[in-house]
């Protein structure tokens, strides 16, 4: 099973809006068989694993790291493919909670009498699917927010400068974070002021997430890296209802997708933004600031993962705050985390902290 | 070597104006004394060693932490009582850069046909020896700065609380890191704001180290927990030239030490503050804040340790900020550091960054 999970994890950002599933086949204690979802969500890792397998695969043993489908999409359910092929016994972690699936593959597995185990490694299947349920059962994605900042929480100095406060193999790891997620996101400050392509680079991997920049005025410029590119790697642009419509037009123009999203107050509404990107099919998004963006989602308790890089600097009081103002009355209103894991990486710190449960 | 070191550092915080030496004496393979520095400073390390082995120490070898002292004090030098004892050999890893030994503690073992070998770990002695040195060479103590922050780099929300951000656990480590130093500082304000005892508590342990209250006017209430037990746990404050004389007068009779500093601007000179406290004898101080003490000994370049306990929460930008205003122009004229050590301590995480030689 840890192998399937590994396989699953290849399809993470790249094969939204379906889930991450890895599958490997096993007959005799031989891996006969071994897939994952692939780009765009299908074909399914059982029907990857299932074709290398072939004949072998009568009476075997299939590990898959969600209940296998059930329903008639694009595709023959997976169920009913296990079955036909003669798989003798399925291991897997959780059910899907997907409506369309939730137990239902399972039961038809058990109606053609092959075995069925459930609960293997469930907790850390949980944490890879995270995403994917969030969107079936909470209609939004999963968000990461990253962070890098000087010892004390700043982003750049009071003057602006942020070029760099991590070194490169900090940024080299948040290109890899990038490309685990099915988009990059980022606030219209931070897209004016660092003027990012917001791609992954250098890694050698072909596959881009999607870039979704929120801009409730959608003041961003026209002659950016972000529009230059906006033909070749998708960008969404969420805006409030009121933007100007010669703007509205102009991206349009370039080949962005125009996503209105509700206000709450004067901003963008955390909530509405996630529902329409969990609606447009992402399951995990990358924020990547600024610090008005994060405050908007950590006080709307929308945050899963802090990735928080620290340098080893001070930029002091007068520094641009990593997050902005939350509207904190209490202490124990503080949004809360536990930590996974603190590893230096080059000259920096790498923070991983994981939204407490509630 | 690495066994005497550690016997060495149980001196730390408790030997100054000294340095925190081991020794261990050895014969035939077998450890027959072991000594380190005692509190206030002497007997010397050497001196409880050559006593517990005895006539023993004819022949053996001697592992001292740093060179044998070579001058008459208050007690007579330790190079002498090694030669008079019959040590053979001595192993040390660095010099004293004191003067009045530098050099001379080696060339008295040498003059007696005492096997001298240096080197020996001489990184980590000279790391455990740094305040020891940086008061001999820069005429300063050595500064650990402490910071208890949220994920954001906040020490308290906008209202100011602040109790609790870290948990027990790590509270608990504050109080084993204020024992391994002389003295604890804090500024006025913090002073004002938490009403702090600054003690080492629940810990087993009777020394406690200096108080250190940096406040310009002296402006700190005569009612709290500092003016309780001024008579108890040495107080030392450290004000401008210009405090109220009735302030002095009312501190100077609850038993306080009044310490008066230059300033730079409207603030208490950092580098006047530590000349004066070195002076006075200390080589190691805990800085536990606030911000504007911290910002004024980072701007100063005045940080040789950073300890900062990350809590798992966001405060946002309306919290206090661990460190204040440094006035930096550009990100590279910010102080750096690099990093030793992160570990999870109960929820929160500790860092510890070493001041970037330049």
């Amino acid at each position: 099973m840890a192998s399937a999970l590994g396989l699953g994890r290849r399809g993470l950002g790249n094969c939204w809006p379906n889930p991450a599933v890895g599958c490997v086949i096993v007959r005799d204690g031989r891996v006969i068989g071994r897939g994952w979802t692939q780009s765009g969500g299908r074909p399914h890792a059982e029907t990857r694993a299932l074709a290398q397998a072939g004949a072998g695969a009568r009476g075997a043993t299939a590990y898959v790291t969600l209940e296998p489908c059930a329903h008639h999409g694009e595709t023959p359910p997976c169920a009913e493919a296990l079955i036909g092929a003669g798989i003798a016994r399925v291991v897997a972690p959780l059910s899907d909670s997907d409506p369309r699936v939730s137990g239902r593959g399972f039961d038809m597995l058990r109606a053609a009498e092959v075995e069925v185990t459930t609960g293997v490694l469930a907790q850390e299947a949980a944490c890879d699917h995270a995403g994917f349920f969030l969107k079936v059962d909470a209609g939004r994605p999963l968000v990461t927010l990253k962070l890098a900042a000087s010892v004390d929480g700043r982003i750049a100095t009071g003057t602006g400068e942020s070029k760099w406060i991590t070194g490169p193999l900090a940024r080299r790891a948040v290109h890899a974070m990038r490309a685990r997620h099915d988009a990059v996101m980022v606030g219209a400050g931070t897209a004016r002021a660092d003027d990012p392509s917001l791609t992954v680079r250098d890694l050698g991997i072909n596959h881009q997430p999607v870039r979704v920049v929120v801009s409730r005025h959608l003041d961003l410029p026209l002659m950016g890296q972000l529009a230059r590119s906006a033909g070749e790697v998708p960008l969404w642009l969420c805006h409030g209802t009121g933007a100007d419509p010669d703007r509205l037009k102009a991206w349009d123009g370039l080949g962005a997708r125009l996503i209105p999203c509700d206000l709450s107050g004067v901003q963008i509404d955390p909530a509405d933004l996630l529902r329409q990107l969990a609606d447009a099919g992402l399951t995990r998004v990358f924020c990547e600031g600024g610090s008005a963006l994060a405050a908007s989602l950590l006080a709307a308790d929308l945050v899963d993962e802090l990735a928080v890089f620290n340098a080893g600097l001070a930029i002091g009081a007068e520094g641009l705050p990593a997050i902005g103002a939350l509207g904190l009355e209490r202490l124990a209103a503080a949004p809360r985390f536990d930590l996974r894991e603190a590893t230096a990486i080059g000259p920096d710190l790498i923070q991983r902290w994981v939204r407490k449960p509630r």
